[in-house]
């Protein structure tokens, strides 16, 4: 497989479309684009694809990234089965919020994958955190090859809300990876484990340098020579929640073998994908609001809809990108080449590019002609960061990442402009705040001074 | 009161009765002992108390560690709430085991406390990990200095026997912790957290030197120094919680500013305290079956019985130990001495000194003519390994820890001589495994083949 993987990125390299990235001090070319429906998006990934076609349970498959992976994979030939317990869907419920764009149950979202692709995809409702011994009993039915892990809450904002929050994010997220390690082992099946983790696992600005994929070197006291699990430092209970899950995964691995990769991704931006834009009902989620909304889908939301952008603080926090297509592709990279029995855990870093946020803020702000409002940070980070971050072990398997490109923009203000109308704009500025301190600093923030011009 | 406790120092040095101990390269003396009832202890440790009396809320009071400091904190005069669900009672009831002691119950004991000193304590039944509303309550009710924090699930066996015991223990061990920084966040109270943590999460022989306390000196790539948390090693999904809440405390340190103190405890041994002699009903549990015996008591439990020694492997692990009287004396020293608001966690090695397994078993075999039997090893770890820790912080507080000693041997095996009918012979052997090959390589163990002499 590597061998084709070789010849694949040469024949990509022969007809260079895109703009050159440097991140890592690598040179690379982004892929040729091809044409799907109306919207421009880079090419299925056929390049970073291995032959064997794989039984994958997708935990979390209904969200934001999960259901575009699902589809990916399943368009990729591989036998997928998506469990979700709508967690998502019910803390929108819970917010009074909703995705921008209106998603389908996830009945009608199979039923019209299957009907587009002729492809089956398997959705039960499921608990991870908390239905366990369903959990074994459908590994064990299964006998999936891999288990991709996005059954965590995702959303550092909401994990800061309030003590509810905070909790639950602790409990679901870190019972929920407990579990599966123990589902695996009581399963008896040797599945790899394909876990989300996050940039933020790092920190921002604390390694003296590039940040490495996972493990640094150092030199402990007495001169001797160590590989280590990067110190952790988690900027919120989310964050953190994937700390520990890192330490469970090490534990895990050790003790009982299990083949485990972990996936510390960027902040992920995009809505659909070449999947997901092949019929209406398979249309992905976009959050726009202060709690869900990812920052570059943010603003590219508020631009389409002419308000100004929400930058928190100076925006001089650098941070990593990655778009949604890359993230299904970086599965499947990550899926086809798990780490031997007996090997620590794999990981990756997933993202694409670093980038300031008051830069994209700047790109944003120009495509769509509207004004930059700097606010006060609701959250507890630094206000300035540099972000140097490796991302050569994803490139050297085949990824041509896709970066922050005008054409993909305009596909989001697309979806946007086609849904503003199901906007509520007192949903935008932040409604979460680290900590006392940062809540009085934005207690003069107004959610009902958002209008919007629909 | 830092000169009260050098002029304390000095007068114990005065009249030095024991052997030096050079754990980390410190000679110290062992304090002079005095005699309580007919069984040798240790001072209590009027050398090491600050002049505050403190309202304490501890977590966990009524287990092994947590009753006799919460005896120990009262008698300093503190103010003491013990916060307990009796997990740890409902565990003997679940494994079909006791405590070799008749333990009383919680009423009992605080009733019997009052009759014997005239002292309170409140005792409060709660789920640190469940009932978090009530926790807030009492916080906010009782205004606490600080808290102690020993309400986890503490045994590693028990935390390695099923999925259910693994779950369990992560769930209850990290959801308490994370309820726990909530709750004082919550409860607007800055009461200083004392957690007990282990040796454990350094793992055993991988700091290329002496294990320093909690942070290590290490050299990034690039040449940059950096003093980072000690890379998590655990051994155990018990010792992997304890790293897990140094993860969750950092984070609340940095963004709540709460005043943590973590200390990393070796096993502790030993059964009674100047305080729990005082009458029968303040008696200790003893634990001495294969899932929450600890190593040295379980080998004076044996011994006294005429049973020979379960020893693990070889033996040749090295472990920090600690007798149970300093335990609390070394709780109270951290008490005493917070760090100031916005420092990070303060971490001490709370241990008395390191030894190898299969020393400590000739020592006690020698004294009490048993055998020593080498069992196949029901963990997952090194066969050997050395253990070098430095506990500095403790002796330069005041601390002249207990050390293994023929006396305090004498005093475990009179309770055991006393309560020895309580025994039940087929709870001694292993009943925990790592893994699939540990259990294989355990299977020849055969819990009735253990015949005791009573």
């Amino acid at each position: 497989m590597r061998f084709f993987l070789i010849f694949a990125t040469i024949a990509a390299s022969a007809a260079p479309t895109a703009a050159f990235t440097t991140i890592s001090g690598i040179a690379r070319t982004a892929p040729s684009s091809t044409t799907t429906s109306s919207v421009v998006l880079h090419a299925t990934a056929a390049d970073i694809n291995g032959t064997d076609k794989k039984k994958i349970i997708i935990l979390g498959g209904d969200g934001f990234c999960g259901w575009p992976t699902s589809l990916y994979l399943s368009d990729q030939g591989h036998d997928v089965v998506i469990v979700d317990n709508l967690s998502r869907r019910n803390i929108d419920t819970e917010m009074g919020c909703d995705s921008l764009t209106p998603i389908q149950s996830p009945d009608v979202r199979v039923k019209a994958w299957k009907e587009v692709t002729g492809k089956e995809i398997k959705f039960v409702n499921l608990n991870v955190a908390k239905e366990y011994d369903l959990l074994v009993q459908l590994i064990k039915e299964e006998k999936p090859d891999s288990i991709v892990h996005f059954a965590e809450q995702r959303a550092a904002p909401y994990s800061m809300k309030t003590s509810k929050t905070k909790r639950y994010t602790v409990d679901n997220n870190v019972s929920g990876s407990n579990n599966l390690c123990c589902a695996v082992i009581d399963a008896e099946v040797d599945a790899h484990i394909v876990h989300l983790g996050t940039m933020g696992v790092y920190g921002y600005g604390t390694s003296g340098g590039e940040i490495p994929e996972g493990y640094i070197d150092v030199i402990l006291p007495g001169g001797r020579e160590a590989n280590i699990l990067h110190p952790a430092y988690p900027g919120s209970v989310y964050h953190a929640t994937k700390c520990l899950d890192a330490l469970l995964f090490q534990f895990y691995q050790k003790n009982d073998q299990l083949r485990i990769t972990d996936l510390h991704q960027g902040i992920v931006w995009g809505t659909n994908t070449p999947q997901t834009i092949k019929d209406e009902r398979l249309i992905n989620r976009f959050d726009y609001d202060g709690d869900y909304g990812t920052v570059l889908n943010r603003f590219l939301m508020q631009g389409a809809m002419g308000v100004p952008l929400t930058v928190y603080g100076t925006g001089g926090q650098t941070r990593g990108f990655i778009h949604i297509t890359d993230t299904a592709r970086c599965i499947e990279i990550a899926i086809n080449n798990p780490p031997k029995t007996g090997e620590r855990v794999e990981i990756f870093n997933q993202i694409a590019e670093t980038r300031r946020v008051r830069d994209v803020a700047k790109l944003v702000a120009e495509q769509t002609n509207v004004e930059v409002n700097l606010l006060p940070n609701p959250r507890q980070e630094a206000a300035e960061n540099e972000l140097d971050v490796s991302n050569r072990k994803f490139c050297n398997l085949g990824l041509n990442p896709i970066t922050l490109d005008a054409a993909l923009f305009d596909e989001v203000t697309e979806v946007v402009n086609k849904y503003k109308h199901r906007c509520d704009p007192t949903k935008i500025l932040p409604a979460s705040f680290w900590n006392k301190k940062r809540a009085e600093e934005c207690a003069s923030l107004d959610p009902s001074s958002v209008k919007i011009n629909v």
